[in-house]
């Protein structure tokens, strides 16, 4: 029978999550719920939009007149649907913090949550990867998917943590400042480099792989496309440059693309995935670039490019069938959550 | 029987026009052209590519070495392709100018070509527009379809002449200045004005609403996304502001947008595209802010945004059918190719 | 003997404003008020900045200790100051909205003020420019600056107003969407309209121009560096383009450019006052693109590029001379701050 | 006796360079030369430019009556001015790669060399930094200066070394992509990635700091103010945070910024330099980030801002100082290249 799911907070991952639970044959999506009547939520619930003819609520009841003055078609609250036990699971994509104060409502309600990255780790039983800990998310009730960053660093460091042992990684995430849907947040011509130094994306990679060393420095830069990562592992056993090419190339949700093919930038990157006619353009996987990969003596260098908007999704998708023993083991999940939304 | 097109020059407009002429059941698309192996080429014929299993001839008799070795499967010399009378007609969408050059192949083998804004009025028989002047491209060789700008000026100024008399319009277009795709271009942090003022894309609406009034101004900004055209006309009888948004909102390819529902810029009108998974996002469409059409007196005023990328796909196709009365007038060719490209 | 000047609000504007005023021999800067540590703040009372010694005062009685723990010297209130009588004039450069609130502060102690275009106009008794209604100034508490939109289009259709009669001016702003200063915000890559259609900045060039039937346009797009105005004007008896050049370039604080020397865009401009060491490269004129200029007929057409950081500072000392009569008429007064402020 | 110094190729950095010289009494200034009347050169060699008066010659011998037509008065060639015995060093500013070629000319007259980081290292005898090799380029005929980025990484690293032994540093530059003056360069709306990894950037800080284990990565940002590292050392013997600190806030030519301040971007740090009203804003020191430094273990980190446009410049005063032996040792050259200059 198929799970029930709820996503809590149509912004911009949770639009997303909404869409891909629906591509799913062993999940049903019995709603979806906001705040506030947004044009992303009008959109979406359109006609040709990815999530028509779902049944809207409202996760605060002191809000729910002002969304329906908003000429929004509103079901009841969130909490009356949890209230009637059809629900098995909320994924929470509400904004950062919001998700904790949440937690209550579904504690008392007893259903089971997945919460992202913007909450803190420990606002959840365990942080989830797909690659990593499948099996322990089995009958947890609360779980966490960690942030874009933390997810792409996650999967190349543990692919390539199969082939070598890891001394130590560096990372400096190059961060795209806002996503392309707001015209308010800036900068405009500056770069902010992060002043927590080193940054939490490091410890935030250590609640999956806990045993890696690993440090992160972040700076925020004026575009709106991908985060870059550059890093650099150390190595007393570094594979090949062919070796780690090679890992990057066969493991599922990782992509490698050729500067010398013509992608020099996030910029062609991106439209790739607008000419394989791939939904909003998402690009799921994470996108390492060829040339970039690089092994001298003990260390191991590459760059690789990050859609914030889209990397996580499917990997709620498989905590969701990892809660719910829905799938034999990972590979099953990831095979069929990537068969569905037509991930590499 | 369906028309034999083929495409030269896959770049920004190109890889749609023959992604769109695939979606009509009244052409075949035989082949594209090129002379270069980019990575849009690569990618538009990938198994996941709008073009897949299309085939491949190259422009440049002296180029097809290089791009068999950059890996790409060339049939053969586009001018072959032509000696074997397969072909109906060329949608050429090689850069500026080079149409020009192009043509003399074209005449040299009898066979009809659309050209680009890109190339200069004279290159064609006539400058064509949907609305305007569909019936006069009937058995014409060589038709032109203007640019973005002027696509989108001809449809919402034709619309607003259909209301009253327009005594003149003059109109600051706001550009972006290069395609998403391009990293090299700038400017990153300026405002580069035409220094043609007025600029030729008013003598340019002239060629299809050859009457009109019209003066342009334009400016380059940084951005990607969008044009941005302010517009203000004058006329003695001018209609009300809600009879030019009723006029707006039941013309095709004409879609207006409320600020007040969220859409207050270029980044939330395409995220609208992106929500109800248009491919590529395209919008062919031109967008009308609805809370900035406003009449005062002889002065009527709107905004709005125009997806350069994307606004003379659907004209191209409507040209294809025109040039071969292949439908008894616009009407009925708009309502297919809207209806094949699921355009408003 | 000097009038005695405070500048309340040490922002963009007013940390210029209080340096012009120090450059002045019939001035005297008695002091500077604002209501929290900015690193503005801090850099200008360096022994390196150009406000160094100057007394510094807090506007808000509740926020002194709050700026004295943050490591500021501050002598003590503006009310304080105020009362004490020691000051003539205030200039208010504080915040949109602040002014008119602050003003019965000024008035309970009967000192004169100036407020900034981000004020409503009924904030004073008039809306000044130094080439328009320099005379009226005189013995009026309250005057008010207007923006440095409106001040760039006074000052050129001043300009052409002399050579010809106006029918109809209308104007598309290109708006710089942040100070240089700002890494907060945006758009980073969208175009925003503004929904005011016409826009305010036409009624507000009416404070001064009152005749002027002139309508205007606006977009925020993402630069940082300078306005740019696309304007047409029709006229009955429009003059040559070389009569336009000429009287542009002879009159103060109108400038010319020339793409064809290179001056494509905003960047090479403001790079031009760099280059002869202006002052925060404060570009003080109003910039004329030279082959922008244009008569058609009865069209009059330029493009001209306006620093907002810098372009109402000579007028703000102009308007304090006018105020207090310490100049025979607006050309002195004009010519000596210029020759201050090293303004062409 | 003073040195009688041409710069030859006046752009972003030879103009700087020309002006620096001029501010010297050791030093003068003989004359400028390029190749083509840019809007750079009219600018500085107006009444208001920093090298009014200044004689200009042309580099290539060809192109002289160009720029005579455009206008410029040209004494020259530059041979001509070389030929003539009155020029003991020639300053090289012009583009990557031409330098290289010009060293012929200057070997045939025998006339003394400085080249920019734009060229290869071997074009000269030995690559200098004030700090670490002043002595070394006594007598020698060629010195290169190296890039922005690596004169800033010896800078602060040669600091740090002072203060423990490093065993590695690895280094994300995160560079501005084009200069602020350039409206032509993108991206402007991605992320370019260096596909050689480790970048030319860590050999290049090699051939001054020989013995240092460094590796760097790179990046392009679109945004013209300045680059930013991100940087990562290992060290056996750390330094405590407060003495690093302190460290960089004692050495010339490096400055710290409070993020708690209000320096929380690249923004503000600019905005300083126009603040305390440096000529063209220009940031000759490297801008260490306070919250940013961090010690953990073995690992150092900080944030650091460059401004490429500047911070070669005093090293270039520095070289001709130590090819002369104008100072009796770096220090003191330093010192009187910073009172000159402004310099903290």
């Amino acid at each position: 029978m198929a799970v029930r799911v709820v996503v809590n907070g149509i912004g911009v991952i949770g639009k997303r999550i909404a869409h891909a639970v629906r591509l799913q044959d062993d999940m049903n999506l019995v709603g979806i719920s906001d705040v506030t009547a947004t044009s992303t939520l009008r959109t979406v619930l359109e006609p040709d939009g990815p999530l028509y003819k779902t049944d809207l609520y409202c996760s605060d009841p002191n809000r729910i007149e002002e969304m329906r003055n908003a000429g929004m078609y509103v079901k009841g609250t969130l909490e009356e649907l949890l209230q009637d036990g059809k629900v098995d699971v909320v994924v929470d994509a509400t904004p950062k913090g919001i998700g904790a104060k949440n937690k209550e409502l579904y504690k008392k309600y007893g259903v089971k949550a997945i919460f992202q990255g913007g909450e803190k780790a420990d606002v959840a039983d365990m942080t989830f990867n797909s690659f990593v800990n499948f099996d322990e998310a089995k009958d947890k009730q609360f779980v966490r998917v960690p942030s874009c960053n933390t997810t792409a660093l996650i999967r190349t460091l543990w692919t390539l943590s199969q082939l070598c042992e890891i001394e130590e990684a560096v990372v400096a995430l190059v961060r795209r400042a806002a996503d392309p849907v707001n015209p308010r947040k800036g900068p405009i011509n500056a770069i902010v480099p992060n002043m927590d130094v080193p940054s939490h994306h490091g410890p935030d990679v250590k609640t999956v792989l806990k045993d890696l060393n690993i440090k992160t420095l972040a700076v925020v830069v004026p575009t709106t496309l991908a985060h870059t990562h550059v890093i650099h592992v150390e190595s007393k056993n570094p594979p090949k440059k062919e070796e780690i090419l090679e890992a990057f190339a066969k493991t599922p949700r990782i992509l490698t693309f050729k500067a010398s093919h013509g992608y020099t930038s996030t910029a062609e990157i991106i439209e790739h995935f607008r000419d394989i006619l791939r939904p909003r353009y998402d690009m799921y996987e994470v996108a390492v670039w060829e040339e970039s990969i690089n092994v001298m003596e003990d260390d191991i260098f590459w760059a690789q490019a990050v859609h914030s908007e889209a990397i996580v999704i499917p990997e709620n998708i498989d905590a969701i069938r990892a809660m719910f023993g829905l799938a034999k083991d990972n590979w099953e999940s990831i095979k069929k959550t990537n068969k569905t939304m037509g991930i590499y």
